[in-house]
């Protein structure tokens, strides 16, 4: 079993994004949306914001009150959009519920979004065309089997869940390099079975330690995109790691594995912006 | 097994749209752009414009020689996209090797794209948004299962063959059903493994006769978008019928199964189109 070092392969993109942005006269710059006070949307802003000012881009935090309007998003939106300092425009989401979270994605200007989320992009991807940017995680575990040299082409890879984050377009990156991909989520009546017949498994339902060893096939590669807090209040993801680990050919840990590739992604998508509609 | 007659359902379709148009003052109209002189490309240009005078629309084909250039086209579709009285625009694929069809298909505004084709439009299916229209084929194929009573929730459905046009918009729509969805291609190593698990199996790849008996599981449901010409001149899809048959719970034929269904889809979006932005 070998261990997929996401933390370490972030933190070689992130040392080029460094190298890159001091060359540059005109730094890139992250605008970021924060709506509310949920203390995870707080804190993975603040990462973002930290991060983004570590490599010497600059970075802006936008906080509304819970009770904004849409309106109001929409105002801050096209303010953003027309601004030339801005080169990319994050959301953090999840949106309160009074705010229609596809219609304020909808509003960022397509060479601004930075995270991929537009119709358009997904579009793009799911016709094997280049996207204005790819979406984070997807992207992040794209690279990871790039520098684990993990062939795709032929392999059936099972992805639990289906998100428009992660699930979706990963699944739709996963056809465009030839693999067989099945897309299972909530409904699927019979996981195991399906899972259990995969080469690659990527589990990101954010349902801590479901996938247990008999879910796993023999020497399959394992990527566990959930992280959650358990209930003795350290983080676990969707695989329970110790059970299924010596089974797998490469397995991603949790923490460092898939978490530290999204944020590494998020800079690289900020920086690829930039260079492109500057 | 039973017979999916996709023809009878085709027409039912077509008379409630004829009696729909019949009340309406400003008839739809569907413009289609016909390039070079594909024998088989001008028979369907033929088809559909002949459907839609049947049903009492307006319709114009424009025809261009095989060497028309891209800017030509362009400037063709922003003129239709202008023109109040065009509905809908089609441009009949496959185009030139001159011509890059995914900034020809762009330019169409996205309120007269009646074949769904712009990435917003697959994006917006991708992520389970109303798109302005869906693809004829796959939404035909939809309203098969819906006619016919063929639950899809929890089913494992596999689709052969990636296409833009049909395996890749379909799949979405499947999944969206709450389908377990399986995308298989070219590149796919176990195909009749996949295939003789699946419940619902759906074939679009135009390969006469690819499915045989021992691909196809007990009791499945299977749906054959593929339509070529025999050496015999006789019309087969991508199902060994005669082989397969009596092993299905429900089939389509090859005529008269998939092929009537996605004209009238295209019939069905000139009018929701027309009703919906004029």
């Amino acid at each position: 079993m070998q261990l997929i070092e996401g933390k370490k392969i972030a933190e070689k993109y992130l040392e080029n994004l460094k190298q890159e942005i001091k060359q540059m006269s005109q730094k890139p710059c992250l605008a970021v949306i924060l709506v509310g006070d949920d203390e995870a949307s707080k804190i993975y802003v603040k990462n973002k914001n930290k991060k983004a000012q570590l490599l010497g881009m600059k970075s802006v935090v936008i906080n509304f009150p819970e009770t904004v309007s849409e309106k109001e998003l929409l105002n801050k939106i096209e303010e953003l959009n027309k601004d030339n300092s801005v080169s990319a425009i994050l959301v953090q989401l999840p949106l309160p519920k009074h705010i229609d979270t596809n219609k304020i994605i909808n509003a960022i200007d397509i060479k601004k979004d930075v995270d991929g989320f537009k119709p358009e992009n997904t579009g793009r991807i799911a016709q094997n065309d280049e996207p204005f940017s790819y979406p984070c995680t997807p992207l992040g575990i794209i690279k990871l089997f790039e520098e684990y040299k993990i062939e795709l082409e032929g392999k059936n890879v099972v992805v639990i869940g289906r998100s428009n984050i992660v699930g979706k377009p990963l699944s739709l990156m996963l056809m465009n390099k030839n693999a067989t991909v099945t897309l299972t989520h909530s409904k699927t009546l019979n996981l195991k079975e399906i899972t259990s017949n995969a080469d690659i498994l990527i589990c990101a339902t954010g349902n801590p330690k479901m996938v247990k060893r008999d879910w796993v096939k023999q020497n399959a590669v394992v990527i566990d995109v959930g992280i959650r807090k358990n209930t003795d209040n350290k983080l676990s993801g969707d695989v329970d790691f110790e059970d299924v680990k010596d089974k797998c050919s490469f397995i991603t840990p949790v923490p460092g594995g898939v978490g530290p590739m999204t944020i590494a992604m998020l800079m690289h998508n900020t920086v690829q912006l930039h260079k492109r509609f500057k």
